[in-house]
């Protein structure tokens, strides 16, 4: 990889060293905050994790070999490439969408990172042609969006509630900053600053200035990444007044630009100012990203109160509107948060963009506090909702994730029993190209001096002088081994997660205690040398988990988790034992086994159970159904629908105890 | 009440005499169909059925005194009554829908049925002034819309699949047939068949004429009942053109009128020719519309195949696609049916609107085949989801009837948590003002000869020489008595429900036994003196009603069923006990006990149960829920949400039996 002039800082707070908060405590303080800004180091040395863990790895490679290049082609076929050439005219068909700009963008972002982990000549040319092609459509006035330039260039931020405009040139930045970073060119990057200047004379609270803010967040996020990017202030300043602005009052969606009315509002955050909101409402991605947006802010301008806002929201969604799954949103209508406690199976929506939001959020409010709860979160989001959007083969693709799909489940619009190829709205399979690449990223935060291991996912890991070599086959076995294989002084700091009721760390064949007095990290501060091993054991068992009371679609059921993963019931395993007929004791005798036609490594969970039957066909009737022993094999959720057509179910009818 | 010309036959065919078929036996032959055609007598002598039980009388007297006023108010308001005055200007504002017409045209159908049963002057006054203001829309062709008269007059039969055109004429025909059936006038009447005609002369087989017919259905219903009321032939042949011409090639919605994909064919039931049908898809109302019309006209053209058709298309529906409170549509996207068995409770739509079409449909086969199903259906129906769409005061309306609303269920558009005053599409609400002043026919069939007792309400009948009074308090109490007021030789026929398990019939205080050979009927002709008393008493007892296990949403679940009344636990009865958190046990302690706040005679049930909690206020836990003994409450579905803001469910979670 190339040696970078400024880097954007991935680690940019690293607060366990001193104020760490204690597992379940809360630690949203402002002191921490603000210690965490003020850590922040320019010019950090590049950190550079390469994942060969059983899960993610292999993710990342079909991502590389299958997803980009296929959405690569969607984006040909379907014209979002061309759409550049601002060719189409009034008459021709299929004229470009509002958001065929950010489908163009994540695929370029991804293909950026990929190059970070895995130098490829073609792919680079590729990349840099397309980024030609994409800053040729770039205006005198440094105005870049396919539609509002070839299709309505007369209603450019005429229409922000709806139209995507902000959206796409936040995606746009993102795309340049990776490039930029893969590259070393500042080509994008420089026409994405232009771009972003002439956002901010248009957009401000200066007189002549529009007072707006996207429809669809996305772009807040974007500008604090251009700013740590380029060090221009002004980025981060646009990033802060698209959050304060928003839900100002007068509204600007249902007073300055349009007429939407109070119920149409909250779909898009805009009911109140971001600082007062207490509930994820809305649309679930829109949320996330601004919810980002939000954090990043705060970070970089030590600002807690709106620290404490993107918590407060994250809260409330993670303890109140979050699937087992790390899913989040529960309609498809809006595609929205509803309300607390409803978390509907078979109707979920859980968008796979949703769960990559909410794997950003937790990352970024895990560097921000250092609490252990973002990192649950992340590890929950990451190992199950998302990646259960991406098939195993990477070109197939969820939408909706749903949580229990039958003999009988409907298919409407994007809610899919099936994964498909593609959508005419095509956000999740183009996120996926960018999102799996990062993987490594969310699992370690390396600097100089401390290697912060989230999720121990087999890997090597670089920063400073040292680097690091994890080993094992987490999230499937709890035993991780990490060698040093270059050494030097820094912070070793293990997470163990809130899901882990017993672990144990031995430094070379020695029981180790922690220098943390917090039971959500095990640190040690030394002079690590080259071949010093590390033995981290994490117990791991499947147990039941139980859904809240209020959550109704749950009622009398469980979920089978075993370490971060949640599994399913599929019936590929289970011929002729549809999953809503299984009942499981209250006490399952699980047994860990191999899962029939799905990666090698993969575990899988089997246990007696009791399964109900009916040889009456009538649709209501008198006789009680009766019951007979089954033997049920569950399977990772995030692996489920790769072996053809069948039916799911995460939550199982659990007998209630004896009395 | 006066006396008609020719009046629209109640009860064309009464085939228990020769034919009836078994309990649980197929009737649907094509022999039994022809004799019914033929027992046909044009003229037969008018029926009169009043009702005084405990549910449906309070229903027509809070329909007359206030859904009919009520509704008629909010016509008035929202615009729709002065649309037929046809001043609405380009620019002006609130311009006509193209669904108003019907709205009205059932108010002044519900006004004109309440008449028959509630002679009143002003009311009939009202009713004619309506009806004068409605003909003077009428166009010099005999053309009678508002829409398209008065906004877009150049679009007249551009877009049969959308815009109701065909549907808003067939709800003027009913109207216009009961108007002269209650007052004599055939100023309506005469209006309706003008329109007919022109819409004949527009719509047919020959050269130049459109080969189209409504995307909601509703029109060949109406035409049969028009054809029944003039004898004019060419009403009922198109009635039977626009049924046979659905879903033929070329389709006239995908390729002649408009372009519609063959995704949205069945959600206007024009997929393939009805003939062809197997299963109950797309808009429900629109489906048991169609399905109505199919019967209609399959009776009045001797036309079995026809028949076999509808009655295919209700088995599946009621088999597969049925809610155990007769409700139908399982999803609000396309207000549709989706796929057998899967029958949401949280999201289910259950359209008020399509459970009286399925009222109506049931009463259809019923009379055409005597088939003992029907009845089933039909008392299903207008016990539960029939009235669960209005409030015991008459003027608040559920559009969607969910069967389970908890503290979460989140709103969205026509799916409410409470009753409604009115809806912008409002077709429920002025379905109640014509469905409730009905419910006696119904219940009751009755002919010079035979006196068919379906549904046992509380009632006076009476037709040809004889008047009988039918006392108790059915559907909360088993025994019925009739009394002979006057005599005469006919045919009693009483229907056993296919849900007793044991009744008995004395006549004049000695047990006796029916002359028919199906255990559906208990029948006695004989000449029935003043003062002959019949005791009927079917067997009462709260049963819980299993769904068929593929019903994944009913998985572990029964439902209260008692007599034909389905009952759900409401909050409000329960405090504390949210309804998601009960465990019935297998085999309860049922007790009958007065209802609070609910009409005198309400029959509630208790039973004792578990109820699970937990002290931990995570989302997701190792935990298992805890248990506690409770005593809970259940109310007759048709009657939740009377009493206040709550949370319901109909089926409620089961203990397995002990093994």
């Amino acid at each position: 990889m190339r040696q970078l002039e400024k880097t954007e800082n991935l680690t940019y707070t690293i607060p366990m060293q001193h104020s760490s908060p204690g597992k379940g405590e809360k630690s949203e303080s402002e002191e921490n905050m603000k210690d965490s800004a003020m850590d922040r180091k320019e010019n950090q040395p590049e950190t550079e994790v390469i994942l060969h863990d059983p899960v993610f790895a292999p993710r990342r490679e079909s991502c590389r070999k299958v997803t980009i290049p296929s959405s690569l082609r969607r984006c040909r076929e379907t014209g979002r490439i061309d759409a550049f050439r601002l060719q189409w005219k009034p008459g021709d068909p299929n004229p470009p969408h509002i958001f065929w700009d950010s489908d163009v963008a994540k695929v370029l972002e991804g293909m950026a990172e990929m190059l970070m982990l895995h130098p490829d000549p073609a792919m680079e040319k590729e990349l840099n042609d397309l980024v030609d092609l994409v800053v040729s459509a770039q205006q005198k006035d440094g105005y870049l969006n396919v539609y509002f330039t070839a299709v309505e260039p007369e209603k450019r931020w005429s229409n922000l509630s709806d139209h995507h405009e902000l959206y796409c040139a936040g995606h746009l930045m993102e795309a340049a900053v990776a490039h930029f970073r893969a590259t070393g060119s500042r080509k994008f990057l420089d026409a994405v600053c232009r771009y972003a200047d002439l956002i901010a004379s248009v957009f401000g609270p200066e007189p002549g200035q529009k007072r707006g803010y996207p429809g669809h967040e996305e772009i807040e996020l974007a500008l604090v990444k251009l700013y740590r990017t380029t060090g221009e202030k002004r980025y981060l300043e646009l990033a802060k007044f698209f959050i304060d602005e928003r839900g100002k009052s007068p509204n600007y969606f249902s007073e300055t630009e349009r007429q939407l009315s109070p119920e149409q509002l909250p779909n898009r955050q805009a009911h109140q100012p971001v600082r007062e909101q207490e509930k994820a409402v809305g649309h679930a991605v829109r949320a996330v990203y601004l919810y980002c947006g939000m954090t990043d802010v705060a970070v970089e301008t030590g600002d807690p109160g709106l620290l404490n806002a993107a918590i407060r929201l994250f809260d409330n969604l993670t303890e109140r509107r979050m699937y087992i799954t790390g899913g989040i949103g529960s309609t498809s209508i809006g595609e929205a948060f509803t309300e607390d406690f409803d978390l509907p199976n078979a109707t979920a929506y859980a968008e796979s963009c949703a769960a990559i939001g909410l794997a950003l959020l937790s990352k970024r409010l895990l560097d921000a506090t250092g609490g252990p709860k973002y990192a649950d979160v992340l590890e929950r989001v990451l190992y199950n909702n998302g990646l259960s959007g991406i098939s195993l083969s990477g070109d197939e693709f969820f939408y909706a994730n749903l949580l229990e799909v039958n003999a009988s489940t409907p298919e409407h619009g994007v809610t899919c029993r099936r994964r498909r190829k593609w959508f005419g709205c095509s956000c999740c399979p183009t996120n996926y190209c960018r999102f799996l690449p990062q993987l490594g990223r969310f699992c370690y935060a390396a600097s100089a001096d401390l290697l912060r291991v989230d999720i121990p996912a087999a890997a090597t890991v670089s920063a400073g002088t040292y680097k690091v070599r994890i080993d094992g086959n987490y999230p499937y076995d709890g035993a991780v081994s990490l060698t040093i294989l270059r050494g030097g002084r820094f912070t070793l700091s293990l997470r163990i997660p809130g899901w882990c009721e017993h672990f144990s760390v031995e430094v070379n064949g020695s029981a180790a205690e922690s220098s943390s007095a917090t039971p959500s990290r095990w640190t040690m501060t030394r002079e690590w040398k080259s071949g010093d091993r590390i033995e981290l054991n994490l117990e791991l068992k499947p147990v039941l988990i139980y859904p809240h009371p209020s959550v109704a679609a749950d009622a009398g059921r469980a979920a089978i988790q075993r370490g971060p993963v949640v599994y399913c019931m599929e019936s590929v395993d289970n011929p002729g034992i549809p999953p809503q007929s299984v009942i499981l004791p209250a006490d399952p005798d699980f047994r860990l086994c191999r899962a029939e036609g799905l990666p090698e490594g993969t575990v899988a969970i089997r246990c007696g159970a009791k399964a109900e039957f009916s040889p009456d066909s009538a649709l209501y009737r008198k006789t009680p159904p009766r019951f007979r022993d089954v033997d049920v094999c569950a399977i990772p959720y995030a692996l489920w629908q790769n072996r053809g057509e069948s039916s799911m179910q995460v939550f199982l009818r659990v007998a209630p105890p004896e009395p």
